[in-house]
């Protein structure tokens, strides 16, 4: 059975974000009031399984072992079956 | 009040992903059974706003302006008040 797991991968709330800073300072130059910004990263996964606790256990061995750095990163996973049938182009 | 808005911004289907594509490698070489992968960002602001439909009008112009560059990339906004009560570190 093929599933699609969107894995959110985020800087540790008391780790620094460059990223986020910077488009915290260009939505200030824009005019807009904003109080903060923090980015992260979304990687959707398309992949085969047995069932869906095997999906949600191997989309978080693919966080530990590559998507994500434990070190300053936390990572959400989230796994649905693909609800297309068609086969992906890649 | 004060509103967060999760701006998700990824390439359109039909541009090239390249980060994507080498998550995708990555994946496969650790032993991954993986038919695709697509990568995007997640933008999360917090900022004021009167109520939730300025909120979203506000996240949409920010979008429109800054966060996504729409040659390539679609987003998707998505807004809810803010729960803490704490002021933002930044």
């Amino acid at each position: 059975m093929r599933f699609v797991a969107r894995v959110l991968v985020r800087p540790k709330d008391e780790v620094r974000d460059p990223q986020g800073e910077a488009v915290l300072a260009a939505l200030r130059s824009l005019g807009h009031d904003v109080a903060e910004v923090r980015t992260g990263k979304e990687i959707v996964v398309t992949f085969s399984a047995a069932d869906e606790d095997a999906a949600r256990a191997t989309a978080e061995r693919m966080g530990d072992q590559l998507l994500a750095n434990p070190v300053i990163e936390d990572y959400e996973v989230q796994v649905e079956s693909a609800k297309e049938t068609r086969v992906p182009s890649r």
